[in-house]
């Protein structure tokens, strides 16, 4: 297995998180630098037309792309532990948790919308991070009005770990880097830090990638 | 099963096809108008705090949110006709290009972000539109190169609907509303001519439902 990833991409963590989980250690970790651009170049836009990470070969078959879309074959291909629950709406609490960040929240604050806001729309660097805060904070209250439910446990769903807890961590990370506040949502905090605690979450943190800085 | 929906909603619409082709009819259509923010409003705030549609009761279970969970439960509880491949690369390959439209592009360009443009960043309707003709025509962009691939048939994956399918027919009908020019992808064109001919995609238009106009 290879993957594209990127220690700053979110999307590419929540993958990181799923094969840790699942003990795949893929063959190849190709970096494609976001700061650097490097997702535009004919190179990597073979591989992902949609210029984004993280895109993940398996064996000699094509290129998988979308975090999500990803994740779930990993647990379909490897079912053990499984990242989602048996019971068909348990299955959609966590696909609609784990959507309003993946679908919901992140497309908005990824650098090629930050790009734009910058450079077509002319907007300075705290209007941008404004615009990061404000969508992370509607996810924020999003996620804690239903992390309130009773379907909540130890994790997101349940007592087990699943595909929403995964991007619950990169939602937590996404925060760190814009500094948002997230003391008004303390079931959420709870459960990053429950997260924190796993070794497969704690190895695949972006602050743990090669390249990375020290503090974001 | 209830469904909160609205006609100019592409996430909705989404939602409607899978239900149509699963030959499921709601017993209860609730409109939750767009155009005049109910969205926000208490009464719906409690059905979704993401202030989004659709989202579906089935019998007296939670609330479920997120047009791609949803249409996952409904494959997983009303199997026929299935609306993913079974072989796990196929599933990836579907669900990827599904997220490419629900995840990687429409959530730029819904109500809440065109309201932020237009109110909180002062840009004016052109630059608005401008800013949803760039996503669509990206998505699109990608959309095509992938579609050129031979594991495309008479639809999207092979020749039988399947979910990217769907996903294709919200991205035409947000290209229509936002007058963007789908001619460079022919590939893109042909499928979404395809799955017109399909009653339960023509049914399910949003040109179609209770309170649309007669064009955009």
């Amino acid at each position: 297995m290879k993957i594209y990833s990127f220690w700053r991409s979110l999307a590419t963590y929540r993958v990181r998180i799923a094969l840790n989980l699942k003990g795949i250690v893929p063959e190849k970790v190709i970096e494609v630098n976001l700061m650097k651009g490097q997702q535009r170049e004919a190179e990597f836009r073979a591989v992902n037309p949609m210029m984004a990470i993280p895109a993940l070969v398996d064996g000699d078959g094509p290129v998988m792309i979308e975090s999500l879309a990803i994740i779930e074959y990993l647990d379909e291909t490897h079912p053990s532990p499984p990242l989602l629950p048996k019971d068909p709406r348990g299955r959609a609490r966590v696909r609609g948790l784990a959507q309003l960040v993946a679908a919901d929240s992140h497309p908005l604050i990824v650098p090629r919308v930050r790009e734009y806001l910058e450079h077509q729309l002319k907007h300075d660097q705290q209007t941008v991070t404004a615009w990061c805060r404000h969508w992370h904070t509607q996810a924020l209250t999003g996620l804690e009005t239903h992390l309130k439910g009773k379907e909540t446990g130890k994790f997101a769903h349940g007592d087990q770990v699943t595909l929403a807890d995964i991007c619950i961590a990169s939602q937590a990370a996404g925060a760190k880097f814009f500094n948002v506040d997230t003391a008004p949502f303390p079931n959420f905090v709870r459960i990053t830090d429950e997260v924190a605690k796993i070794d497969a979450f704690a190895r695949a943190h972006p602050l743990k990638q090669p390249g990375a800085p020290a503090t974001v």
